[in-house]
């Protein structure tokens, strides 16, 4: 079989690899589709080599088929579409509070252990969710990304009639926003790369460049001056940080989805004044993954336009360098069939 | 009738005025105590000269009883024990979402209108709430405080079992801490200054020294490595913006009470991390005070030893200069009958 590795250096491996078999609790998976996650951009560019242990296969949003199943595992089968959450658990403590996907010794599969960016795959059958016979694999390599933003919106508490603002409409920013409008709310993209407007546009939603509208008035005068009930910081820049406060109306609920790697300057006045809540996110549960399953199966959302590229697997030097030379593209997925 | 007028420059007149009739759907108040809040203490040094329309009768923690009932009202009547809740919310519109305690053309009474340090006082029947007839005065003047304080830890959703770190052993730090308790939660109070620590030992609660103590270390000592389910952020100051986000526990909330004037740089990595909430806190709603009113009714804690001096209130401008000279007090009152 193929496989990849990230050598470190801007610099992946293709390389050929015995397929083993699946230890115990394990199932081999075939690889459908992988998708590019800014996180392995990020790992890419060299930014986590503290973390990452070099030369490692990474990635981590994908789907496929079941290979091959080890021993001890009964509850899945050869042939069944399937995708994988990688977060690996096991380390959880009592400190932990119940809340195991973000507990404090998580390893993170394909960032903290070998990933999806091959053909075969060696997973712990806990972490798998099975997909219906019927699911398009290059739409359930969506699932991973589209749980992250169930789980944002989970955490919002949106609810139908509300409106909620998205600051920042790369991936992850269009699938909340995507998450949103099925919720029933009024949606609105705030992004300054024009062709990203236009992709928001595309997609059915209301977008706006916050360079060229004053957004806090777009909003009132979208809300009867009530401003957002949810503001999603997707953007990871300060002015994002800084218009959050503004265009967030009364008791407004801000979620942080951006990395911020660094302390920033926020304006906690208006935490106090407007009774704002600021509400971390990080990756998903159980339950976000099965509603991104749904959604998926259901495909009433636009995701098929989500995807923006299919390249061959053994193409993964130039998809993460074409990925460096063009910002406006979506979601990138890698072809392991090929 | 004696009444007192802050003039701006640090200096209050005290002076003969008429007593007037209640006008339509107001009462008269005979006040028997006024409490110094922060908020006064920051008006008398021009910090809201601004805002205040200088002369103006400040004040707005205090109990009295009623003197007179102006035409339509029904509810209330001469002799019974009351206190105001000083939010004047006349002017709520529809974008306010019926969060009327901060809606954005609230008036503060005492601060945007005359307040109570005076000895008869014309309130709108409205902001009033009773109390029993055996209620003690002095005590009933910590009410407005108390709210706030409630108001805080319902924001939080504070439950029995859970663990509160109160950052800020200053008065409004200290009712917080006492009504966390009463929840039946865990209380630990940081505070650097050591008559205050002092202060809040005496009171029965455990008190530590940030500066002389690793405070993260110590909540984790006392709460089996979960740290803090709940942090109020009551000091305002940097120190406690950093260290916020170190003592929370996983999806710790975290209160915004300090009123910080600035913007200030706040950790968000750990937000999204740890998934933490960040909630404001503003002022009070009716429940908080009826909380407040039942908690000084059953007088299980000891909010007597909060008030550290009773003053009369013809030596307002004596009370406001020694507030300067001793950070260490707590709640000093006005009696106004003298």
């Amino acid at each position: 079989m193929i496989a990849t590795k990230y050598q470190g250096n801007k610099t992946f491996k293709v390389h050929e690899k015995e397929i083993t078999e699946p230890s115990k609790g394990e199932v081999r998976i075939k690889v459908a589709y992988v998708g590019v996650c800014g996180t392995d951009v990020h790992i890419y560019h060299g930014m986590m080599d503290k973390r990452v242990s070099i030369p490692e296969t990474i990635g981590h949003e994908m789907s496929g088929v079941i290979d091959a199943v080890g021993p001890g595992v009964a509850d899945f089968s050869v042939g069944e579409k399937v995708v994988v959450r990688p977060l690996d658990d096991r380390l959880v403590k009592s400190s932990d509070k119940g809340y195991n996907h973000i507990c404090e010794d998580l390893k993170f599969i394909g960032i903290d252990s070998e990933g999806a960016m091959q053909q075969y795959w060696n997973v712990p059958s806990f972490v798998l969710h099975k997909l219906k016979p019927e699911t398009d694999l290059k739409l359930a390599a969506l699932i991973e990304p589209l749980s992250v933003a169930a789980h944002d919106v989970r955490r919002s508490g949106l609810v139908k009639g509300e409106t909620a603002v998205v600051l920042g409409g790369g991936p992850i920013g269009m699938l909340v926003a995507m998450v949103a409008k099925e919720v029933g709310a009024q949606v609105i993209i705030s992004e300054v790369n024009p062709k990203r407007i236009q992709k928001a546009k595309e997609l059915g939603f209301d977008a706006v460049n916050p360079m060229e509208v004053d957004l806090v008035d777009y909003v009132k005068s979208k809300t009867e001056n009530k401003r957002a009930d949810v503001v999603f910081e997707v953007a990871g820049v300060q002015p994002a940080l800084d218009i959050m406060c503004e265009v967030a109306g009364i008791r407004g609920r801000i979620v942080m989805v951006a990395i911020h790697g660094e302390k920033k300057p926020v304006d906690l006045f208006k935490f106090f004044w407007k009774e704002l809540s600021l509400i971390g996110a990080r990756v998903y549960e159980k339950q976000d993954y099965e509603k991104a399953i749904e959604l998926v199966a259901a495909n009433k959302l636009p995701f098929k336009d989500m995807i923006t590229d299919v390249q061959p697997l053994s193409n993964i030097q130039t998809v993460f360098e074409n990925i460096d030379k063009n910002p406006d593209g979506m979601k990138v997925l890698m072809d392991c069939s090929l």
